[in-house]
């Protein structure tokens, strides 16, 4: 069942310890099959060296285990939110990266310093507001997922593929799993290189809104001319 | 004699260097057999690359050489005092790894920031006091256990299996070797991360309890959902 | 057509992974053959595992294809303008690598700090003005180039062979490809080592002119006495 | 002639690529024969992967060269110096180990701010006064031993084994070249948790002369009691 998108999910989240994203098991990737509407997800607090295709999870929306032995992430109500929301994304990727983590505990939103951020994220990447006490007790991974969506009210998801949450870590999406992995090595790497210029230039502002377009529209929509297609 | 608990205790020092905690041979791990109330400690100053399950020094509470061939870590007094006082714990590891050691030598505990730091240290990783004079001429290695004592007087080493020895470097524990080691990793990474939130928000705040409880408790105790067991 | 150009590019870009100054395909060499007047530069957006020298594509100054299948990198036209008018360069790269895109996101020029930096750049690296709206939607990449040569006016770029693009990155050259690849490494080291000095002292100046003098003349020019060489 | 510290001299100088101490070819590593009173040395500019011993360079106290097809290292006058009046080293490193060199451009000593600093290094490894013009001028690398020097005229070197040369780098020395490399390794590794220290607690002092004499002499000296001798 879903043979296909079980080897691109183990695949995705066995990139993460490859691009120095995890420390032990702090990560997980899941995929989404639009026909089917079911999820693949890693398991639970399985090491990466372990992982096999088999070992994936396939719940649907509703978070029912469809298929699997092993239990699915702790994270997957999350991931579901995710998919229910943000139409058109077909992965989703929650890492403790510590760059990125690190301005999710600061509570600070990263703004687009330059034009590697703008590349990939058109706009300031945003930090939630802090989970209530109710929520936290009610439905924790559920209201996670929903502070997510209420912090990408006016926001549209397929222009910034990530968010922070915060006082925990960043979440990350896009069109498959890979691509979901690809937007988080690029958060992390931004969210280095942005410590690192407020530590040389405390007073530094956004670029330019014309150079976050021209940058963002360079490599995305129907004028990209960055790569081979098109 | 314990060839068994040698070979986690070996297994548990070469983790060091693999996880990039030490340099040179800057770190050193013992299990304590719960039986015979025996203690199995890395020689001192001996390379990991050389380290061999046979060189393991087994040591009595009171610190008296049991077998082996080579002198127990120079640091063992202090492995000591930790196992006659907390109660359960099967496992110690000291390192100097930088980010940890950078708070000791700050005289600052660690906040709880975020979840990573929630789901494995239940409050604030603490600073003991500098020793006296007195202390350091007397019984270096064993007043270092003592004021780590001391520092736990309130707290459950249990559920806060780490702390920084001030001006020096931390201490960690756990059920066994394998499990110091990976609360060792973990301390540094929260470490790294905390140094880097101060720096993007010097007025940031810990956790709130309720989340710092809810991580915790997913990961431990009689609720805990984290993982395939239970 | 020529091939050993060719493979000295691909050299020179699969250096840039190597050591750690790109992501994914976050850069670019190529590689200029006075005689023909033709430039060899990396295809755009192709992954350095599967770059071979075939790929590469040749471009005259006016940027366009003479040979190749592939497109040519997205920042071909700034490396034109860096060959038409700084002569006796042989190689160009265009980086993100984090420490020195930190600084040209903060939008400050790295100062001569250090012996280090005395060794290659005789001087401080620049930091451009960022383009106007104008420049960057009229012709983005030409007028990148033009604000290098602008910022060059008055320095000389064979002894101070790179600069920072205004909330952008880093561009370097050299006599060759490897070479501005190796001027690219130079700029990295001397821009985490700025970043920390900062950090230890906030009003360090630059070294003195003297000191300058001796290490950059201790490697370049009728003097070197530095390496095997003359 | 003189294999044996031919061979010694090559390992510590490989030593530092390994150890992550140096770019290029920016360190250099000699060794002394007390009887013949000639000293072996790196030759200059030479890339690490080709070196062989056969490529090291003996030169005597003067710095003639008395065996070897290559130049000597450019550094070698200052390594010289040192020989002739630090009593009792057998080895001389110099790199721009990336933290300590971010110090040396600071223009600030590194106080003994923990034990990994005191187990080496006796009090703060010191930063020299900055060279005058004059004497850069008339003979540099004979002046940056002669300021060395100057700054060690109060002070042990057998004690403090390492300093940092005000606006360029450390130099380390040891009783052989692998003492010497070990040296440069702490050094480096006191230098970046030394800079983290003083992020997190700018008002940090040194560690309290009494930790500091019982760590170093825990390690050195007639009562040593770290390691396997004795």
């Amino acid at each position: 069942m879903l043979e296909q998108l079980k080897q691109e999910v183990l695949e995705a989240n066995l990139a993460l310890p490859e691009h120095g994203l995890v420390t032990f098991t702090w990560g997980n990737v899941s995929g989404f099959d639009k026909g089917s509407e079911l999820v693949v997800i890693k398991p639970s607090g399985v090491a990466y060296d372990e992982l096999k295709a088999d070992d994936m999870v396939v719940v649907d929306l509703e978070g029912n285990v469809v298929e699997g032995q092993l239990k699915p992430s702790s994270d997957t109500a999350t991931h579901l939110i995710l998919y229910k929301h943000f139409s058109g994304i077909g992965g989703v990727v929650h890492t403790h990266s510590p760059w990125a983590t690190s301005w999710a505990q600061a509570g600070r939103a990263i703004p687009a310093l330059g034009t590697t951020h703008a590349d990939y994220y058109y706009g300031e990447v945003p930090c939630t507001r802090p989970l209530t006490e109710d929520e936290i007790e009610r439905a924790y991974e559920v209201e996670t997922g929903n502070v997510i969506i209420e912090t990408f009210k006016e926001l549209d998801p397929r222009a910034l593929p990530g968010v922070l949450v915060y006082g925990h870590a960043p979440f990350n999406w896009g069109k498959n799993p890979k691509e979901a992995v690809h937007n988080a090595v690029v958060l992390e790497e931004v969210a280095k290189m942005g410590l690192n210029t407020f530590q040389l230039n405390a007073a530094v502002q956004p670029i330019d809104q014309f150079l976050l377009d021209k940058h963002y529209l360079r490599k995305h929509g129907a004028n990209a001319y960055y790569g081979q297609k098109g």
